[in-house]
């Protein structure tokens, strides 16, 4: 694990304690304290944390090798990564919900744990509000206050527009193929995904540098929303064709009924009876039922359209980048998510 | 209805165009659209609007009878009032998930419209959102936009700190009287209740009025929230008391093992005996359970001890009105509150 690793996590505690020490301050009922420790405890660290950690890698990238950030700016670039990875939590608390999961990064879904159930949607909102609660905390007195409380909430609602088109699309109970395209897929992708986890924490991180100028920030956006897809595309296809041991989860896609790159991508090329078997089989939860789609994608070849996918975005990202005014934005910023997400495994 | 009731129930239809106007530039597949249209049309009209319209209310009262207000400074009055507005909706598709609800409003609750289900709860964060979308389309350019934005933040947390209190204090699987109390039920109406219909809607006339004194929100809250106690306790006693006809409900609070203000006087008073009889029946569906609380609330006799409450807060609302410092907030603000609250049946 990295030196910013290793702060970044430890600066969760600190924020966790600004959260509980002001709680005593509203007079709470000791049971509501208690809860709000655990229901934070429970879900907001313990993920990988790449885009929080995004924040403080973009700030370093924007002031370039040698110059300096004080421990106080990186504090607080570590607050704003928190913040990135609390909207997370919000967003993953209510998903599973919705999704009826059963398990969240190797543990029960919280709103499965005894006592908690619908309990679960106002602890959401209660995530949600925390970010609130350090922004105002850490920033309340910078000029660029306002501008993280605006991107948070443009970011926060492109997000849910995103979910809500996902639950539209690919309800569990109601399979129907027909709605699925490659253009849904992308856009999906782009609010549900892209928005939050690419666009956010480099914004933050711009915000914070004292970036003011639009062209900047649509700059950042251009580029890191396709990276953004490119990454949530391996994701689906890691879902299906990944080592499980390596991605550490079995995907089960398929048996969701999810609007997944693959599904999209069959579609697109299958025959008049290959299209039969796929709406007849997908979305079902028996073993015979997904093997009969894993035999469709094999037969249409879709790790070769993968791979092939995979190094035209991979050529167009480079040229974005090439072609990007480095006034704007330093090459550096954006060459360092490539470099991490091209041909990932997990 | 009076003149502003027109007025303000038709600026609903300029907000929900905001809200839709802007969709197809995100591109949203056109589903989606229809989607947020049906939702925000069926959640967030149809009150009574109280909330709404003190915004406007108040100032009025803040600028004097014979100041102008300019139409321009009406509409976004009317626009904050909406937003208050849309924060309960935000709150009541969500609770309405959590208490199991039915009906709100005499119509199914959203969540049990078909196809709708547990995607209200993305509704609900989509009905949060349109809050930030409609204070920075029209408040982006003021200098009190920060303003408006910290209290929202601060008072859709405060809320949600209420509810997860109630909701740990009177689960509807889990009765256990032991956990009710008159502090806790006090402590309950003020964060649940009190900041969002009472204090906030104040204090948002006041910050577009340009009020930047601390201790001008400080008197307000001072009044506005025992105030909003007050209402929450009356509202309590007509859900029991209360003519059906005239308050258009049958309550249900004794079957839903509500925290309820009658349930913790009568805790507080009721003999050994008495007391047996509440643990036994209360929270329970048959006629024959709420028939013998209701017997102990006449035995206890309720009714009257109400009525004495409302005498003192009326007594103790009217001495803190008189000793506040008019120059901070003019009595009038306060007043007319207290006239529509006093003795109300419905």
């Amino acid at each position: 694990m990295t030196v910013e690793r290793v702060e970044f996590e430890n600066t969760f505690a600190v924020l966790l304690e600004d959260i509980l020490a002001e709680l005593p301050t509203f007079n709470i009922p000791s049971e509501g304290a208690a809860w709000v420790k655990e229901c934070l405890e429970y879900t907001v660290p313990g993920g990988k944390m790449n885009r929080g950690l995004s924040v403080v890698d973009t700030l370093r990238s924007l002031r370039g090798e040698h110059a300096t950030i004080t421990p106080d700016e990186l504090h607080k670039a570590r607050v704003l990564g928190w913040c990135v990875e609390w909207l997370q939590a919000f967003f993953l608390v209510a998903d599973d919900i919705m999704d009826n999961s059963k398990t969240r990064r190797g543990m029960p879904c919280w709103y499965r744990r005894e006592k908690v159930g619908n309990i679960a949607i106002n602890d959401a909102f209660i995530l949600e509000s925390c970010i609130y609660r350090l922004l105002k905390k850490y920033f309340r007195q910078d000029d660029y206050y306002v501008d993280l409380l605006d991107l948070f909430h443009e970011t926060t609602y492109q997000t849910e527009l995103g979910q809500l088109i996902d639950l539209l699309t690919a309800p569990e109970d109601d399979i129907d193929l027909n709605r699925f395209s490659i253009e849904k897929h992308r856009w999906i992708v782009t609010y549900k995904t892209a928005f939050y986890s690419f666009y956010l924490p480099v914004a933050l991180a711009m915000i914070m540098n004292g970036e003011k100028r639009e062209a900047a920030f649509t700059q950042a956006r251009n580029i890191l929303i396709p990276l953004g897809v490119y990454f949530q595309v391996q994701d689906d296809y890691l879902d299906c064709f990944g080592d499980p041991e390596v991605i550490g989860k079995i995907g089960t896609d398929i048996e969701d009924n999810k609007c997944s790159w693959l599904i999209v991508q069959a579609l697109d090329r299958a025959s008049a009876e290959q299209r039969q078997v796929l709406h007849a089989h997908y979305g079902r939860r028996s073993a015979e039922d997904v093997e009969k789609i894993k035999q469709i994608y094999c037969d249409l070849d879709l790790s070769a359209v993968y791979h092939a996918y995979e190094e035209k975005s991979y050529a167009e990202l480079c040229a974005l980048i090439d072609q990007a005014d480095a006034n704007l934005v330093p090459a550096g910023v954006f060459t360092k998510f490539v470099a991490k997400v091209y041909k990932r495994n997990k």
